[in-house]
């Protein structure tokens, strides 16, 4: 047994090798010059980007290495944490156990096997996430594997490289699986099934009708998607390829298996020394990211986040999170009071051409939380449509009903939808309300944006439900008694125009562009039920405000325009 | 004499039909669809986008229509507002007085020349800005113009695309002026030269060092920039060809001649009859757009803003400001009481490939308003090093030294600046500090962003100088005797490295890559100043904490990298 650290400094003591520890190593050693910083993780390999994982698998990225290499493309290992850096870093150390009443931890060199023990002042606990555990029952074999470690990614490229791949099951349709998804078909020409429990895509970024425009793009790519689809089991069969079988469906024969079920905090260590577990399962930290011992710290994907939105815990584990972590554990524990507040829960991720984003809550997630949500969408472009290739995206904005603050984004097309995710994140740390997304200054020029912000645009329409206008959700289908009242001109109305119920009422639909519904209201039945419909959504809103001060009672207008719906 | 509105209704005169005006018309008709709602505009073209005109004249637009229809081509003429927005246009009508005490209007229909009066209850004062005169003799030719009005761009258009034009003199270096640059040279091959007074381009929005890597993309398009050049005139030769005349350099002979100096706010009108004009030469307008008259509102390019940093009147003719007055406008002329809290002054230009961005004031306008500026840079990328095809930008964040309070952000590269832009914005809309941007949750994933956005790694540089770290301004020339330690890999150190001076006094550099620095101190001349290089700051930001922990005293680190000073 060695026993380190028996010199005088203060001792700090880092668990795990990724974002949040080897930036807390850091930021502390550049603050405390004088202390002792070891940082133990199990791995042998480099701290690494798990992010990039995916990017690496879809051959994007070339070598496994350039996720473990800085900028300038030095290895990230303990001779660079040493030199540049200025801390420990001790790689293959297994850490077994937290001894929190003499301050010290114990743990196994995997090389060698000897034991040891550490004294710490401070301890830093980023141990991470594993893998969930699937639900049903999966064979042992090589080609049914999570996609969560470097070897996962590894070993799949080795085989998509050698052509041995042609067809992929991948289990889980949140962000890793569908960005999986992209590697395999974008790359490899690999045919590839996903296969989701929820109804839906991203369910837990998404309310139902913006994951349909993912789940249209995944089809149109070729990716077979099936949704509400709960896997019974995996099996193999006599040649060793994975079966996959699923509820009331065939099931599916394939040459490999992803499970891409999320992950779970790794709290072993802390839930075995008694450190206080939240209620999502991850450490409880408080906004120093203390955890319920004052000198143990955690951060980084082991512990659960304060969500702004819903005042009520939550677990995300992002990259993003948990380097924002790293910074408030150093500056902390090197005496600088620093608080996280919480999060608002941004979310991105590239799904082929398709921008994909989200912050706050869904609509979903304001109902599970009691809150008596509105919402409302938009259909844009990120520049002014004379501009070369301008691009679009839609929008969907949820608010409290009660006092309009504002909940929740959602955007996805193939526009810039960054800089919207990144704003509406802004304002819904500071609490802000409907009425102040008028208040963005935005940065114009037609090369990158129109003159009025999208997410003002967004209040506009917002303010518009509130003084009555009806938007209806453009997955939900329509009442088959409805009139259609089709605002678009005519060459873009070509066709039988969605979203006509399969069998059009006779007399159901009426093609009246916006500039001439004023002196055509005579055409339209009072008595019926109007959608207007066009295709971004503007257009219908101003006809339906023209029906309405013409007395017309039962009118609404198509969210998002049949773009959202469609496209 | 027409009398025009004889009738009850609440009487709105809008004067102008640009972005003010016809958006404050049609939101007014929303509003008070009772109301008679008149819009008088000057020209007889329909409503359209000045800001494209740049790039209906570089052929990035096909037809100047373009700049007139909606996104789904109506023509925005007086049918079209009468139609789908539900108020009056006039084209073709000059307003010639403000009666104030009769609240009425006094004009003449350009065609007939038909002199005509129109009461009004609220009048809505959107009449733009005029071209600056140029304050040096200008010779009377179809081939020296502004570059403001449509005309002015059909005109230019004509004659390059019958190959006309081989040489133009671009007099200013403002936006417009290097966005033409780019109208010239990118599309038509034309050879430009650019004529800046001042020492640099983009005066307005870039401090030096910022603008000098526009000034290098421009060299490296082609253009030939001369800024500190004084136009004394500009002449014709026996050819009618314009020839430009700068104080102290040969002049130059073109085929053509754009003036574009500026805009200055259009208040004839507002005053002839006694309303209050601002320190700027603008309308003053209260925070609800309310000129010194209560009925008489004014918004666009025509008022002044107050500046939210530095809470001084500014004058910031922007198509985006002038679609947000619209609505303040509107919506306190139908009662509800809306506020504009004022700018932060946001601009984005796309020159060439590189996008240029700011937000708020520059340290050259810090120290005009005698703040206590302090200025840090970094270089980023868009998104991680390991993914494909990142793009690079440079950061110049402005801050006040007394507070920490955020002052301004200058954004120069290929990569993704503009939610750099939008977000800053925001945060200094709320008098956010430097602190603030660490809680910036912005949107992640490895194709849109780094783990840390690049704002909360400037919040990090400037806590770095807080602490005591030297950042030299990257254009500023350094000091002959000072030595400089370069921490990049040998790879990355080849060729002279800059920025040494032109006589690299003797031992006056050395390559030692970051990682071998803190091992090699001892190479390194305590009594000497020490600049420490690297490629985009970050390194050497690092080994100069190392060498202050060792006892260093003069030591500085070149903000921004080489890839600022270079690029």
């Amino acid at each position: 047994m060695t026993l380190m650290g028996t010199n005088k400094q203060t001792k700090i003591v880092i668990v795990g090798g990724k974002a949040t520890g080897s930036k807390a190593g850091a930021i502390l050693a550049r603050r405390l010059p004088e202390a002792e910083i070891t940082l133990y993780q199990k791995e042998h390999y480099h701290s690494y980007s798990s992010c990039g994982l995916p990017y690496f698998a879809s051959g994007d990225i070339g070598s496994f290495e350039q996720l473990t290499v800085t900028p300038y493309g030095v290895s990230k290992g303990p001779e660079f944490y040493k030199n540049s850096k200025g801390f420990t870093v001790v790689p293959g150390a297994l850490i077994t156990e937290i001894n929190r009443r003499d301050k010290s931890i114990s743990g196994k060199l995997l090389e060698g096997n000897e034991d040891f023990e550490a004294p710490y002042d401070k301890l830093v606990l980023a141990t991470g996430s594993l893998p969930n555990k699937p639900a049903f029952p999966v064979a042992d074999s090589p080609r049914i594997r999570h996609f969560v470690m470097p070897e996962d990614a590894v070993h799949f490229r080795k085989l998509a490289e050698g052509g041995k791949i042609g067809k992929v099951v991948i289990i889980g349709g949140g962000y890793v699986g569908c960005e999986m998804t992209e590697a395999m078909v974008g790359m490899w020409g690999i045919e590839a099934t996903i296969v989701e429990k929820e109804n839906q895509l991203l369910p837990y970024a998404l309310d139902f009708e913006m994951s349909r425009i993912v789940e249209r793009e995944l089809s149109r790519q070729g990716v077979n998607v099936l949704t509400g689809s709960v896997v019974k089991g995996i099996e193999v069969d006599d040649q060793g390829n994975p079966v996959v079988h699923i509820q009331n469906r065939e099931e599916i024969a394939a040459d490999y298996v992803f499970l891409c079920i999320g992950v779970s905090p790794n709290i072993g260590l802390a839930e075995n020394c008694g450190l206080e577990i939240g209620e999502t399962g991850a450490i409880r930290v408080n906004d120093r990211m203390q955890t319920s011992d004052g000198d143990i710290y955690a951060g980084g994907d082991c512990v659960e986040s304060f969500n702004l939105v819903t005042k009520s815990s939550i677990y995300i584990p992002m990259g993003s999170l948990a380097n924002r972590h790293a910074r408030i554990i150093a500056e902390n524990i090197a005496g600088k009071e620093t608080v996280f507040p919480g999060v608002t829960g941004t979310f991105l991720i590239k799904i082929f051409d398709l921008n994909v984003g989200a912050v706050g809550i869904s609509s979903g997630e304001a109902r599970k939380h009691g809150m008596a949500a509105k919402e409302v969408w938009g259909t844009f472009v990120d520049k002014p449509d004379y501009y070369p290739e301008p691009k679009r995206f839609t929008l969907k904005m949820i608010y409290s009903g009660e006092n309009n603050r504002l909940l929740g984004l959602q955007a996805v097309g193939m526009g810039d939808i960054c800089r919207r995710v990144d704003v509406f994140s802004e304002f819904l740390r500071r609490g802000s309300r409907v009425e102040d997304l008028f208040y963005l200054e935005h940065g114009y020029a037609p090369p990158y944006s129109e003159p009025l912000d999208p997410l003002s645009e967004m209040a506009g329409i917002a303010g518009a439900q509130k003084r009555g206008v009806s938007f209806l959700n453009f997955a939900e289908e329509i009442d088959s008694e409805a009139f259609f009242l089709d605002t678009r001109e005519e060459s873009e109305a070509v066709g039988l125009p969605w979203p006509l119920p399969k069998e059009a009422p006779e007399g159901g639909y009426l093609n009246i562009p916006l500039n001439d519904v004023r002196n055509n209201l005579d055409k339209l039945d009072r008595g019926r039920k109007i959608v207007i419909i066009c295709s971004r959504g503007a257009r219908s809103y101003q006809a339906a405000l023209m029906l309405k001060k013409a007395g017309f009672n039962d009118v609404h207008v198509l969210g998002g325009g049949t773009l959202a719906a469609l496209s």
